[in-house]
């Protein structure tokens, strides 16, 4: 966006890859740091195990699912010392399934196995308001948006237990008694299971659904300790996982009873099906974690569209307008208020290049003296 | 370098950071890809939960080791969608560690909090020869230098059993019956815990001490599988880690008996002294992961400087040009085989300025015609 602000709303940026191959294209989105994520792409190799994310990519064949898997594999392995390669090789991976679907004219949830994608149930994705009252609106416009749940998140939450309560009484005032409530702390409380636990019993009260990411991403212990602490509700995180492994471990080591994956960042659709698996064989319930645009949303419902039982997801209903008017299609709820992943080649979402080129940011890196990302004209890319 | 090979060889690259705060100046090093740690340094806000590390960093007071701690946290909480942030800011700690010694006429481990430092017993650290036969000179060659333990590492180790056997019957020729033998398999094996297994009868056979990173950092279940299968080979791996979580999770997850900690990764001094912390809890052998300059050995020395039950050390031998000019002095083995943490305040290492004027790659990042980021000149770095 051309102004940022300090809000922990991801819809501000956005790093969109595009790839091509055989005539056909394919979309993507980071969920990133978008010129740290490019400087990824395009560093040069300093060695062995510190090579660029594009030297797992550029050049390669695509025919299957199992290229994706192995340039996977290959970015892993020779971007070892790379930490922001996962989020760059993310979108990449994202925009390979869109493209493989479009050369094989099938949805990504057909290529990754499943038969049939189910229906799921949205929940409104905002963050707290400022002041109790402000939540209280939120919600109340939420429901009147026909939303049968919501999820508030951030700041103000976790600056006082008091404050907390406030907030809580007042999304559920304005959500009904019948309001699926979910809680995202945004990790506030860091380690901190003491801190976390004292929100428990109001969180009770106001029958909240999930309290999410109470703390730092691989802080597997306070996970643990915290859900032994209630069975009403259910801890829930991933949205930092990088790798499927340590989504699963907030599973097998931190008992979370949600599961929540950002396609934009644990590496793309294939390691998040990895965790949808593992998540429907240990009883614990996958939802996508999405809060940019509708390209992103419809990546993040592929690895579980065919998981019947895990209907909930997350749908971001306050999206800046770059993240709006990134794409041309929009997924949105039916007369009963569910949303449906596209049946359509690929991702099944069409980009909007005029919102390519309004929001487009130059970027021009060079070393040595040698430019290694320019960021593309329009005509340039029209020619490509 | 000017020069860059595909080997495992993380001398080939540098990322050096300087800090000045109140007439005093402090270094650091990530081991990191340093064009995408220096964009991650630099980059615009993008949103709230992905500001630049420099947010973090530039204008704060220091004056204790709880000034770095804080600025720590807001690393990790403020740049929490900017995964490469953990890289930088390792650099950024190691130096102020270095400057805040300097400034109290301390080094770094009394910083942290250790009354005395005990001497280290370094193994040469090397990489596999392309054949047995040159591993066996590599390992005589170390032996001759005086070193009584010796690491071989990464390809082509893991490309068959066969040539596996015959570089481990080499290796424990060249080093003699008392040598310390240690293997590092550098991820080789992924997840595939079978395939690691195969090697531990000859481990056993030749008396490997330990085995090192078989598997991805992440793989807990994989090193634990592994761990179970052996009483004599201890497992170890952890270099990957970049928060102090991750490592303590391979210590109560993994079952490692040896964590290896990169400073440059971790986030400096303070999440490894976290570590060496907790493994000296639960019997786990603390040892530094080093591969670069005097200087990132120096640090990876000062979190575990204190356990002198905790001897062995990563002491890399066959430094590229790059990492053996950069520093002025260097941390050398004693008439006994053992080297000793400097003495001196901070990390006790001074920095090369010609090394820095003659391997300085040019860099430069420029977002919306603004120059973020240019390498300086040294001039410019005098004026500083």
């Amino acid at each position: 966006m051309p102004e940022v602000t300090t809000a922990a709303d991801g819809s501000q940026d956005a790093l969109v890859v595009r790839v091509a191959a055989g005539g056909s294209i394919g979309w993507g989105e980071c969920e990133a740091s978008p010129l740290v994520s490019i400087a990824a792409f395009v560093t040069p190799m300093s060695h062995g195990a510190c090579r660029p994310v594009s030297a797992s990519v550029l050049g390669r064949s695509l025919t299957s699912p199992d290229d994706i898997r192995a340039m996977a594999a290959d970015v892993a392995y020779n971007s070892m010392d790379l930490l922001q390669a996962a989020h760059t090789w993310s979108g990449i991976e994202m925009a390979l399934w869109d493209l493989l679907g479009k050369v094989r004219g099938e949805p990504a949830w057909k290529l990754l196995g499943y038969q049939k994608a189910w229906p799921k149930l949205p929940y409104a994705s905002v963050l707290f308001g400022g002041t109790p009252e402000e939540t209280l609106n939120r919600a109340r416009a939420i429901r009147a948006q026909g939303f049968r749940a919501a999820k508030f998140g951030w700041a103000p939450f976790g600056a006082s237990l008091e404050g907390d309560i406030a907030q809580l009484e007042a999304a559920r005032a304005g959500l009904g008694v019948d309001g699926v409530l979910l809680v995202d702390a945004g990790q506030v409380f860091g380690e901190d299971v003491a801190a976390a636990a004292a929100r428990l019993k109001a969180m009770e009260r106001f029958e909240v659904t999930w309290f999410e990411e109470p703390f730092r991403g691989d802080a597997l212990n306070a996970y643990k300790a915290l859900s032994q602490k209630t069975d009403k509700v259910g801890i829930a995180g991933g949205e930092a996982a990088h790798t499927s492994q340590m989504a699963k471990h907030l599973i097998d080591f931190g008992g979370v009873r949600y599961i929540q994956i950002d396609c934009g960042r644990i590496g793309g659709l294939g390691p998040a099906k990895a965790v949808a698996d593992h998540a429907a064989a240990s009883g614990v319930t996958y939802v996508n974690h999405t809060f940019t645009s509708n390209l992103a949303l419809s990546a993040s419902l592929q690895p579980y569209a065919g998981l019947k039982e895990h209907k909930i997801c997350e749908y971001p209903t306050e999206l800046r307008s770059l993240a709006r008017e990134l794409t041309l299609n929009r997924i949105t709820p039916d007369a009963e208020g569910l949303i449906h992943v596209p049946d359509a080649p690929g991702l099944g979402i069409e980009i909007n290049p005029d919102a390519l080129a309004k929001y487009r940011v130059e970027v021009e890196i060079r070393v040595q003296g040698r430019t290694l990302f320019a960021s593309p004209c329009p005509q340039q890319e029209e020619k490509k």
